[in-house]
């Protein structure tokens, strides 16, 4: 092998530009393909900002053409050479008009034929790509998208800073709350049978720094959750975490939608409009059927508890005893929904726990094939038909539930797969909203008892604090959450700062006061010692990552990540350890044997 | 209480200046002290920019006279105020010329009196600081470290990215390797009976990244060691972490030098001279007996080993037959030095090993007591104060060893204990210099092998790769240690990229191929696909802000530190969990009832 010892790289490989022909440059990178015709060698050299072409013909040194003809895929070679203009260009390369005509040619580093071809192009399986992932990440790509990642974090960082936001590390080995059900434990070696947890979130520790002082933080933060993951969850995540001190909601949201404001020219040079709209979490789940809604199309959901109020078909007056008829109008649908199609959408719903799904089809012809309407007075069918703005073609969705929340979710989802299947979605489109007023509490029937919505800080409306032991499920909480295409980008709330509401709430979750000390005790003495009203707000940075380049997976926006069992397929991790390494900190695995 | 609700906070306290004379203000903060004089009332009023002055008076609103009369310290309070003169101004503050006469005052937080008062100039003991977290990062000292360590972090992610490095996110959770005795274990839940590691630190990726292609990596990046703590170290602790490809040794210092400069200039507004200075390693064992010297006072060791080669004095003779004599003249220390004070440093120099401390104390009078001179020839002792530029008031300190590095390490010490007793030390000064060609191997009595004095990716210099089996104790590293003032402030060194020179090199560590295999696999694999050459460097974040802000301690330049068991006292974690969490991780404790 040659070194590089004493070559100057002078430009990256996608930096060469016909603006310096004639000059002699110095370039280093991978092969990315060598064409030999004979008298002429061409290599594409790459490197992380793209590929220039290396030019060797008759005229070459004899020794630099040779190490031309045997370099393959993969190699690392260092290079100078001449710039000057090509025979024949390359429109689809930046700098396709131009090439380096070799003078010099180190090979650094010769490569083994990788298992897949580094292409975008080409199709291969995702457990090889994660085996060899950093083969994978020599893709343009995924590249682009590592780098993109981190100008959305440098963009984040210096905007907060402007603002006067103070990054601070919170630990990562913190304690485990009762709680913990997905705590990761870290046993400790120095205090045997003791254990640490990594934290879900730096939740109290931000507002313990709003304690101390700081007023205003911010910290790219590492959360941990040991979880079955769901398609789109890695056991190690990250986020942007926010914490302000005297604020309410607006000052909160203001400088939020001045940092995405921001970030979107900065990184993406697109205009985001602000303020943004906000959404009530009753009117989100009203209109969307979503508390996360997605706006970049219509077909809202219709409520239809009034014109079918009279209604004796027994489906629908059951569910609007103590629940509602909540429909969509699928514009235009008509020969895309199929009696076949529609059946498919029935089981869709039936996964979101409605009971079925009542449709009317308007031929273009003025026909109508309904499931339902045979059971309707003529004029509850002209009501609920101009309720819909119902015209021939469009198709009619219904689902009757006697709770609401059930309709209301069934349908909303229902709404972006008919949405999604016909392509109704601007996939261009970046829509943001607010959703906010969320409940305090949520009932669970699970544990027979309220508990909190979001957690177990979060401040109530001002006028809705009474109402925690009055009526908990219409109190109102102080938090918001932003939403971008239909996902929730991030959240918060303003925190309770008052410790008497502090113990109601923790009353109103049924804890006693002995067991909010277990788990809340350093946080709740802390309150004692003088409090600013705070407040935040955190994001997940891997889906904001996602959604802004419109990556289909969160894989593909983090360098080295987990697959659904949280193992890493490049290292092999988790993996078993020697009983030595047990034995010093005092543990042992307990297995069944199968 | 009273609620933040429709207050617009305009200025921070510590920036309300005579600037804004007449001006109406809004202010929040904790009351720093009040002072009640009868018909007057003074609140200092403390956030994180410093302290106003609020005024209550005759004319003051009754309301607000009597709110203020309540106020205690560190109550929560959010003022508006009109800014006028004061009467008798302050100058130890920086608006201490003007103050708010108070025309709002809202109750935001009461508190109890705290454990100990916020301030610097307050003695407390440091379990009882450190319980009370939240309260001690009050203090005015804390929290202008917590704000320059964020400023120190943003100027090093603005000066890298300015220089194209790439921040990238590694995994926390990764696999352990088998010597990792201080590996921190994480029990996979998913994965029953299998481990992570939380990384010591993320050597392995970053050498991944640049086979990736990302050309430049930096990461302010958590790393995790499990081991007893010495005074300074702490269980998590923060490396400014970077990796470059296609360069060498010059690279990776210009750029780093550049880094110091430009974070000097930026965050305390101090010009380092750059480039720093190099010091091969074994000449920084010759004059200052340590790998990384502090070069802020002279006192440099002095081979004496020519001017006694001859001796017949056992001590220097046995010595010289297989190590070395070196001595350091403490200038003009005569009567600091009593015969009582080197007596402590004779017991100082054992505690390095060394096995005496022989001395000669030159009287102004021009006689001399020496431990050693009567067993030497007159022209010797002659020979011996000329080396040494030895004169009437001066004590001369002599270590002599078999082997050669304890009696310079022994006396290196000496010289900087020395120094630091007796205030030869410059303490503005910040001394940077490189320690370059350290030895690749040291040899391990323990083990009977040779390790690696960096680790096994280390490069050797090209001139002695053959040593590596020829005599690898001779062979020199391509590594680099930047030096501070006698702290190693970061190192690093230029990597292994000949997949044959790597395999050399565990060969002579003593590995087998399958050990190698076993240790490294996935990394070895790599290599197999072409290799940049690369190297790089991290710095220890933590001592880097300590050392730049004089601070004493690692724990006061963290927000939430772990004390010396590696317990955290605030949150009081590790700790016990519940059997059920361990249960579910098929974990049990294995603890010896005592």
């Amino acid at each position: 092998m040659e070194t590089i010892h004493g070559f100057a790289r002078t430009d990256y490989c996608g930096e060469v530009t016909s603006a310096q022909l004639g000059q002699t440059v110095g370039v280093c990178g991978f092969v990315q393909k060598q064409r030999d015709l004979g008298n002429l060698i061409f290599i594409d050299l790459r490197d992380r900002t793209g590929i220039v072409q290396l030019a060797f013909d008759d005229s070459t040194d004899r020794t630099i053409f040779d190490k031309a003809f045997t370099a393959r895929a993969e190699y690392v070679l260092a290079v100078r050479g001449t710039v000057r203009e090509r025979e024949s260009k390359n429109p689809d390369l930046k700098n396709g008009d131009i090439e380096l005509y070799v003078t010099e040619l180190r090979v650094l580093s010769k490569a083994k034929t990788p298992p897949f071809e580094i292409s975008d192009k080409v199709q291969v399986n995702d457990e090889l790509r994660l085996r060899y992932r950093y083969l994978d990440l020599r893709r343009s790509e995924l590249q682009q998208t590592i780098l993109l990642r981190h100008r959305i974090v440098k963009a984040a960082r210096d905007y907060y800073d402007r603002h006067r936001f103070v990054e601070i590390e919170t630990p990562i080995l913190i304690k485990s709350t009762p709680e913990g059900a997905r705590d990761y434990l870290v046993p400790s070696r120095v205090n045997k049978g003791k254990f640490y947890a990594l934290p879900q979130s730096p939740q109290m520790y931000k507002q313990l720094l709003m304690l101390a002082g700081f007023d205003r933080y911010m910290q790219i933060a590492k959360c941990f959750r040991d979880e079955d993951l769901r398609a789109d969850r890695q056991p190690e995540f990250t986020q942007i975490d926010l914490e302000m001190s005297f604020v309410e909601e607006d000052d909160v949201m203001a400088v939020n939608e001045g940092f995405i404001k921001y970030l979107f020219k900065e990184v993406l040079d697109i205009d985001v409009p602000t303020p943004f709209a906000r959404l009530p979490y009753r009117e989100a789940m009203a209109r969307y059927g979503s508390d996360k809604p997605d706006t970049r199309f219509g077909m809202e959901l219709c409520d239809l508890s009034a014109v079918l109020k009279d209604s004796t078909f027994q489906v629908f007056s059951g569910a609007l005893a103590t629940g509602t008829v909540v429909g969509i109008n699928a514009k235009g649908l008509y020969s895309e929904l199929s009696r076949k199609k529609i059946d498919k959408l029935v089981d869709f719903v039936k996964t979101y726990r409605a009971k079925g799904l009542a449709y009317s089809r308007l031929a273009p012809d003025g026909t109508v094939a309904s499931s339902f309407e045979k059971f309707l007075t003529e004029k509850e069918v002209a009501d609920l038909h101009a309720a819909l703005g119902a015209e021939p073609g469009d198709v009619l969705l219904i689902v009757a539930d006697g709770d609401t929340a059930t309709a209301q979710t069934a349908l909303g989802a229902l709404r972006c797969e008919v949405a999604g299947q016909y392509g109704l979605i601007d996939e261009s489109a970046y829509n943001f909203l607010w959703v906010t007023e969320f409940p305090l509490f949520e009932y669970s029937e699970e544990e027979g008892r309220y508990t909190a919505m979001h957690h177990p800080f979060t401040a109530p409306f001002y006028e809705d604090v009474a109402l925690i032991e009055q009526d908990p499920g219409r109190a109102r909480a102080r938090a918001y959450d932003m939403v971008l295409n239909g996902c929730e980008l991030g959240g918060g709330s303003i925190r309770i700062s008052d410790p008497d509401i502090q113990e109601r709430m923790f009353e109103a979750l049924g804890f006693t006061p002995e067991q909010a000390k277990e788990r809340f005790g350093f946080l709740l003495e802390a309150f004692q010692y003088g409090v600013p009203p705070h407040g935040g707000m955190a994001y997940g940075l891997d889906r904001l990552v996602m959604l802004m380049l419109h990556r289909s997976s969160i894989r593909d926006v983090i360098a080295f990540p987990k697959v659904q069992n949280a193992s890493e397929l490049m290292s092999g991790c988790p993996a078993q350890v020697d009983k030595a390494q047990l034995d010093e900190l005092a543990i042992a695995t307990v297995l069944d044997e199968a």
